[in-house]
């Protein structure tokens, strides 16, 4: 046994659990009218409903117990100081610097991190002003209207999900992400763009990603075959990246490359230059109130004792649910169309983050991690998956998250959406008892015999866990908090499991063995190298 | 304890598990040449190898055991032939007469649907025909170039996913997609499109749709706005319903109303009239490539032995890790950038279909049931999600599936693309032992305490199983094939669980709250209706 699950805080959760597993919430909320209010709180611009969980206050008070445990407090004070809490790669994990406005120094071997964010802020900031301008001109005089994101992972999915949830705040010049090396993903969008009027904004750190600079090569083709001259490059590809030598190389300006440290990890990167793409169609002065609705989020978790402390809760409650009730999944539900992208964004986030196995001390868990997150927004999953959050036999906890006021507003459509809200999580706690379906059947006037066949189908047990999360309307500031709402609730239940949340070696395994098949793509004999049947379709695929 | 797991088949496997739980892919692909031949078939278009999973010979023989014990093969007959095997709704489940080009008549309730079918599929082409032709003119004489699809669940996700999967097959007019109540996407789809040039398709089986007569109705003041008469609504309205009396009042013309039944489920109604807005900028000789794709995966589906039934092997290996290894999760990973809306899609159809809790003879089951799919398509979840799949400590099964050629080729895009499809699996199979790590880490010349420190979390487990499928390219047929091919997966394993896979009950009373909500909306009182969660959130939503 792990010194985690052995420990007296898990224990004491673990014989809780078996009295709470009895219980439904439709009797807590009976019994207790202060319930809601006991269990709600805001931080920012952000409400937190999580009355409507399997718990009452001693539940919460083990959780905070066990949280104490783990030491969150003093993790929470390291991480803020740059400790090098990512010590697989002895890295300080500080994107909560990219985005605190203090000019007191913080030092990270002997460099000032603040420092070094100003000055890529700034220069972020007239690179944007000049391309946004039109003072910017392509090789033919002609201004910029379209820019073309090539990055992967961190350098993509977080730009790609701002700039689509914040549509009705981006300008010109309109923003494109392309990251998949399938050749259709950058063909695709290219189709529709000109190369007199396209920027490149290449994403990555190493500039050796394979993926993003094949992408990029085939992007610079492209642009070649039109503008026929190399000496156009620099104005039309910039890098976000730190190998000088290599960005030059491509042809790119030094001075339109613009640095990340590593200190920043890439699924924390999007408050970085990483963000370049978003700020151009953004602008920067939208770009930093994104900045400063995250800020506003790490100074409630770095000061909000944990019982009030957001974050903290709502890993907490994750915690109790995948290691006390054996949810695999969590599912995040934005009643937002803007939010489509947010569930890949945090995908990577949560899951590369904490899809791990193997202590900070080394050792193998004896107890759940990660969870697959997964979900989409409402109300279109209404008419899709619901039926198994409803009446499916696993456990899926919930985040259902809606902005009060539409950016978009028209006639009743955001009345509907938010009853829609509303009724979800009322549903999903409350069910419909066998009684309560029995009396709806009844008074239809059916048979009996087919009300006895239909009745089990038509109840719904209930006691399934939500947290509703209200922002006034989404904007730059409040998308800011929330996504820092979730960077610190993943942090806080990596300290729980006690592993790494800031390295990703799961990712390596598969590169490796990736290159060693390039290499023998075009070999005269057949592969038998691996075993028979990755030979095996190799071969089918080799010979098509 | 329920008739399945107390049947001799469910108990064998439960012992069988016992001893494959031990047991690592590695070693039975070491020991049996012959494994990739073994678990490899095809069927139309598609090659499956399910070769890297946890079973060995006896492991499938009894997997089929279980099949067989369920009567699988019967209720494949009696779902072909038009029985009422949707019992909670009497209904006959025929969405495999959709593609049947037979002409034998086959009677449901003494009507041929073979016959209506036919006529729809004619009275498709002759309108699709006249909107690509030209012929058909808007209300200022100009063609279509845009048309808009309102539906929602199944009246969206269908022709959604096979529009952008077949971007390469599309021309004009192109295709849009509004599901979400929330106005946002009815305003920032209608933003870029004009009027005259615009068809919008409703979709609604009883056009009493919440949320898409909302955006249909918000749709139609937009377009009045600018056309001024409504004796031109039916020059852009069209509807995919069944009712004639509401599709009259709304404005559209009776003969353009197409009609689908009630033997085809909204999940499996891509292959009806609700495809019209496909087959539009398809063109109808490609949507019937389409449902000639899935024809073919059908009559293999009907007459193929169980041993060599492709949807019955991926069901069987289905019910083996949800069952028998408490996965909850099952992932789907096309190595193809234009599958990027698969996993939406196949999410209602798997969930909705298997997300039930109550057996067909009205009682609860005792066994897991639907497992919650996800995914999306790769290279790019191998730079977010693919850590938790390595390393992570829940089991995920996973089907990988990619095109041997690329649609859209580009240098060596698709040789990287496939390379990482074949390293992936082989990675999931085969991990990194500790030995194995060690020799690269001292091959790399790391300190000894470094090397101490890193090693454990450069392990990986492997042992973690993945189905690779494979098509030629993906095109209209088999992408039919593909769709299909889940489909019949899908009803297998409700076979299995004894479970309706074709009501869904679960989603009424979502529905049903929000109705009561909405009528609340405007009371002067504060509501105190339900509980107090819910009424606390709906103030503070009312307040603001």
């Amino acid at each position: 046994m792990s010194s985690l699950t052995s420990s007296p805080a898990w224990i004491s959760l673990q014989e809780h659990q078996k009295t709470m597993a009895a219980q439904h919430m439709r009797m807590m909320f009976q019994e207790d009218p202060d319930r809601f209010r006991k269990f709600s709180l805001s931080a920012g611009p952000i409400f937190l409903d999580y009355s409507k969980n399997r718990i009452t206050e001693k539940t919460v008070s083990l959780l905070l117990h066990l949280a104490r445990q783990c030491q969150v407090s003093e993790w929470i004070n390291r991480m803020f100081n740059g400790d090098k809490i990512n010590f697989t790669e002895h890295r300080a994990v500080l994107h909560t610097a990219l985005r605190d406005p203090s000019t007191e120094p913080l030092l990270v071997d002997g460099m000032d991190v603040r420092e070094k964010v100003r000055q890529v802020l700034s220069q972020m900031r007239s690179f944007t002003d000049s391309v946004r301008s039109g003072q910017w001109k392509g090789y033919t005089g002609e201004t910029i209207t379209d820019v073309v994101n090539i990055g992967l992972g961190g350098s993509d999915l977080g730009p790609a999900m701002a700039a689509r949830a914040l549509e009705e705040d981006c300008t010109s010049p309109r923003a494109h992400f392309v990251s998949n090396v399938d050749g259709a993903h950058l063909v695709r969008t290219l189709r529709h763009l000109h190369p007199a009027r396209t920027l490149f904004v290449v994403a990555s750190k190493t500039f050796t990603t394979q993926e993003t600079l094949m992408n990029a090569r085939s992007a610079r083709e492209w642009f070649l075959s039109q503008a026929r001259h190399e000496k156009f490059i620099p104005l039309h590809f910039v890098a976000l990246s730190t190998n000088r030598k290599e960005v030059s190389a491509f042809g790119i300006s030094p001075d339109h490359m613009f640095e990340f440290w590593d200190w920043v990890g890439g699924r924390y990167s999007l408050w970085s230059s990483i963000g370049l793409s978003l700020a151009l169609t953004l602008g920067m002065d939208k770009f930093s109130e994104m900045l400063l609705g995250a800020f506003e989020m790490d100074e409630h978790f770095r000061t909000a004792p944990l019982e009030k402390n957001m974050p903290v809760i709502l890993a907490m409650l994750g915690i109790w649910y995948i290691n006390f009730f054996n949810a695999q999944t969590h599912a995040v539900l934005p009643y937002d169309q803007g939010m489509s992208d947010f569930v890949s964004y945090l995908q990577q986030m949560t899951m590369e983050s904490n899809g791990k196995s193997v202590t900070r001390d080394g050792l193998p868990v004896d107890y759940a991690t990660g969870a697959v997150l997964w979900g989409g927004v409402g109300t279109n999953g209404q008419h899709a998956y619901f039926q198994l959050l409803h009446q499916g036999t696993p456990l899926v906890p919930a985040d259902f998250i809606a902005p009060v006021h539409s950016r978009t507003p028209l006639g009743n459509h955001h009345q509907i959406l938010l009853s829609n809200f509303l009724a979800q999580t009322e549903a999903l706690m409350r069910g419909k008892s066998h009684s309560e379906a029995l009396a709806e059947l009844l008074s239809s006037g059916m048979s009996e015999s087919t009300l006895q066949e239909l009745l089990p189908h038509k109840c719904f047990e209930g006691n399934r866990p939500s947290n509703s999360l209200l922002i006034d309307r989404l904007t730059p500031h409040s998308l800011g908090s929330l996504v820092a709402l979730y960077e610190h609730k993943t942090f806080v239940q990596s300290l729980v499991w006690n592993i790494n949340a800031f390295d990703q070696w799961g990712v390596e395994l598969g590169k490796q063995l990736a290159q060693g098949i390039q290499a023998e793509w075009n070999e005269v004999q057949a592969v038998s190298s691996h075993d028979t049947s990755t030979n095996g379709l190799f071969e089918m695929i080799r010979k098509a």
